[in-house]
């Protein structure tokens, strides 16, 4: 683990007093008056308008968007659907719109050019998962409207919030904009992906030819539907980086064992077996406690919590005390080590952690077939936090198994990899979503890092280098599963389409009109 | 393992000389005139001709019984094929024929009562391994002749060889037998099993009605082509035991982890991983080179070889120097702590050993679902050599988890389990093999036990304690595999359908006249 209980309770006790004044609203500073100026302006009234006079046309827009299928791992729709993005890029009336080959799915590059002195980078994820139409209380590519409780209409489609529906939704807050105003508040480079489900293996390719382009980008904005059953909202500054590696162990590169294939199981009286090889190489990754990381060096360049993330860290455990952690709660009630739930936290947020995700070998199904296996397998996923990096993990993990004799295990690489990322909760376009969410009543909790990893470090590391945002209301659920949804009528709590597409709205004239950046 | 270098070496040498004299007929010692007054007798001739001339009808049988299909992991056929081979039991004037019901599928019993003195034991499995028709080169149920060099035409079908063309054949034999002499030289007690290809779980209820019938039996006795390609045959006087059990270690049980399915990688920051626990456990199991058992007690009821195991050890390893272990040889060309092929083999026949047959958890597919499982499992087999036994075993595999402090590790026996059976060279039923073998100019190697496992203990173990041969001539393969066959022409080398028929007369007739037994 990168910090030992020591250090934990001394960084600790620095941060409980910073946060102690308030909620999380003691880390907004925005310029007095913005609330009346810009969000409460008229222009932005007349555009909440038209969105709201345009629902029926703009629900149709949605429904366009998520029966055109776009399955990446079927290879079903990547390139109508690749088209039916771009022809959205064109309505904006955007410059440029190309489909970026790669040697995956196409990618999507669009520069929509205002004239405004504030420049956008936008992430649009057009693939989805795929789906088991049997599953379904509705087809998931009829995109219909259904009744949900507690959220009256919904559309349920594959898609519906991860992320297509949701895109649709951000096109249709842009098109009001524009059938309003005339044009929009700030130009937005859009760098759209077609296998996110995929990994995102090729998506480095999509933006390689406009690098130096998306460096001129103020900040890296991300909307959507940000509210959870009961309108709660979530920021998050960062995020950890994976390093996911497969092992192999085989009889042909060990040279001793089964070479070929497996052989009779008897035959472990006289023969090496590269599955026990990979269980003993594995035991000498990690303590006995299976927690403890035992690779040298992997986690030297783990550096402390800066004051702003101990901070952000500290008002969560005051402002979430006994609800931190619920929905792992389902699944386990007692973390490594018996920590408290605020100990528990801070490992999430701060710490490394080495998964095996995978093990197999050999023969897995019902009763038993008696083999000795040439080969075993394991996918194990390093989470990284500020400063580990991808490469030099993997390095590390070679080397631990070269020092301990394990020389012939493969390393194989998985994924492209997603670095860890991190921004300022200072960085004004963190402070336009944090602004918007006060205007609105609605305390969200900053998450100065999330445990889990995303490719924003392609636009927030080197070399863009662009702050990320993420926000916006609305809600949907079931993303990966059946009866995929995303809300349309809305209730007290939870925003319909209508507030949704108009926080979009509210968001882009905040970070237009935000001082800096 | 069960023995250290040391002894190893010291009983070796005690072997050499006793087997120097000569081949493996050294160990037959058949009375003055034995092959002249039985083997070449008129009766054995007459029946010898009789088979000859009803080739057509012996070989249509074959076809009949392999077109009846029998698979018992499908369910295909088992009802049909067992009131078949009740039939041919009564076809053969068995006074006692009879359906037994089991748990799973029906056995049958049946008893032919020649009022000889001695009484044979029968195991007949008469069910098949699936297959996939579309592999095939002739359809797996048509039992089509088809040519096959170096043999000449062979019956393609699944089930040729494993077992119920080779039985078939057998029952020809008897017939032939019956329609020359009216009536057969032994009695016999056929007990069958129709779920051998699922590991005979419930065959111990088939046998347990007749259990004191068939300990008056004098000897066990399996008839079938026991010829490789080239025509060499070999004698196996005893099978090593399996102990199987599957090891779960979850974090239900465990307490610790993800308690009720798969969580999000990410949160190995803060939860115990059910997976290093089970490596951790696996670990404790075998020292670093992944063969020595670390179980306690586990080699502790393991004899040394008796003097004669030993000598048949030593004139294999005469016999066959530089040809040993050939099939292991195309899959690995190093042993253990580089044994020599003596060495391997001593290793292969006397000690025991503990295989990982499968091994998984979490996601074993392409690329990487990032998860934290909730459950990881290894299946593990124990052989068995004289004295170890099933349970005990198991109770120590139960022993070792709980002493290391994985009392939460479940463990799940597999099969019934084949326990060791061992049989004399010495034995009538064996020497009778050995005396037809003898006549024909085919010396047997003779493996004083054999590394795979069978359910042969069934019988040679208490309570029935009888002697056990298999024997006869004849070529088939590819069992379990797409295009089993049968030979049915055969060459010099190999027996055709009516060399086999008359080698399984030769065999009953031997063991008949020999006197003991």
């Amino acid at each position: 683990m990168g910090l030992s209980r020591k250090e934990f309770l001394r960084l600790s006790a620095g941060g409980l007093a910073a946060a102690a004044s308030g909620g999380f609203f003691a880390f907004l500073d925005a310029p007095k008056g913005f609330a009346e100026d810009v969000l409460q302006s008229d222009r932005i009234r007349k555009i909440h308008s038209h969105i709201a006079s345009n629902k029926a046309r703009h629900i149709a827009r949605v429904q366009e968007y998520l029966r055109q299928p776009s399955v990446s791992s079927w290879g079903l729709g990547i390139k109508e659907c690749a088209e039916l993005l771009m022809s959205y890029f064109q309505r904006l009336g955007s410059k440029e719109v190309e489909l970026v080959k790669t040697e995956g799915n196409p990618g999507v590059w669009a520069y929509y050019d205002a004239g405004a002195p504030k420049t956008i980078s936008f992430y649009i994820m057009y693939d989805t998962q795929p789906f088991d139409e049997k599953e379904w209380g509705s087809p998931p590519l009829a995109a219909n409207i259904v009744k949900m409780a507690p959220f009256g209409d919904v559309i349920m489609a594959r898609g519906a919030v991860n992320d297509k529906g949701a895109d649709a939704m951000v096109f249709n807050a842009l098109d009001s904009i524009l059938e309003v105003e005339g044009k929009l508040p700030v130009n937005i480079m859009f760098t759209c992906d077609g296998e996110e489900e995929q990994g995102s293996t090729h998506f480095h390719q999509v933006l390689a030819p406009y690098r130096d382009r998306l460096k001129t980008c103020n900040a890296h904005l991300t909307l959507g539907p940000s509210q959870d059953e009961q309108g709660n909202v979530e920021v998050g500054l960062g995020s950890k980086g994976i390093c996911a590696v497969e092992l192999v162990c085989s009889g042909k590169s060990w040279g001793r064992g089964p070479q070929q294939r497996p052989i009779h199981s008897s035959r472990k009286a006289i023969l090496d077996s590269p599955t026990w090889r990979l269980i003993k190489a594995l035991n000498t990754m990690v303590k006995a406690d299976g927690n403890q990381i035992l690779i040298e060096g992997l986690s030297d360049p783990i550096r402390p919590p800066s004051q702003e993330e101990l901070d952000l860290y500290n008002a969560l455990v005051r402002k979430f005390s006994g609800r931190l952690l619920v929905s792992e709660k389902e699944n386990s009630k007692i973390w490594i080590n018996d920590w408290t739930d605020a100990e528990a936290l801070r490992h999430l947020l701060f710490d490394t952690s080495l998964n095996i995700d995978g093990l197999w070998s050999g023969y897995t199904g019902p009763g038993m077939a008696t083999i000795l296996p040439d080969r075993a397998s394991a996918k194990l996923d390093c989470r990284l936090v500020p400063n580990q990096e991808i490469d030099p993990t993997r390095e590390l993990i070679r080397r631990h198994l070269d020092k301990h004799g394990y020389a012939d295990i493969e390393i194989i690489p998985i994924g492209g990899g997603d670095e860890w990322s991190q921004t300022s909760v200072k960085a004004p376009v963190v402070q336009s979503v944090l602004s918007v969410y006060k205007e609105y009543g609605i305390e969200p909790a900053i998450w100065p890092r999330e445990a889990g990893s995303s490719p924003e470090a392609q636009y927030t590391r080197p070399p863009l280098n662009l702050a990320a945002a993420q926000g916006g209301l609305g809600h949907g659920g079931r993303a990966h599963s059946h009866d995929e949804y995303i809300v349309i009528e809305g209730n007290e709590k939870v925003a319909g389409l209508v507030r949704a597409e108009q926080s979009y709205v509210d968001i882009l004239y905040a970070y237009a009109n935000w001082p800096e950046g």
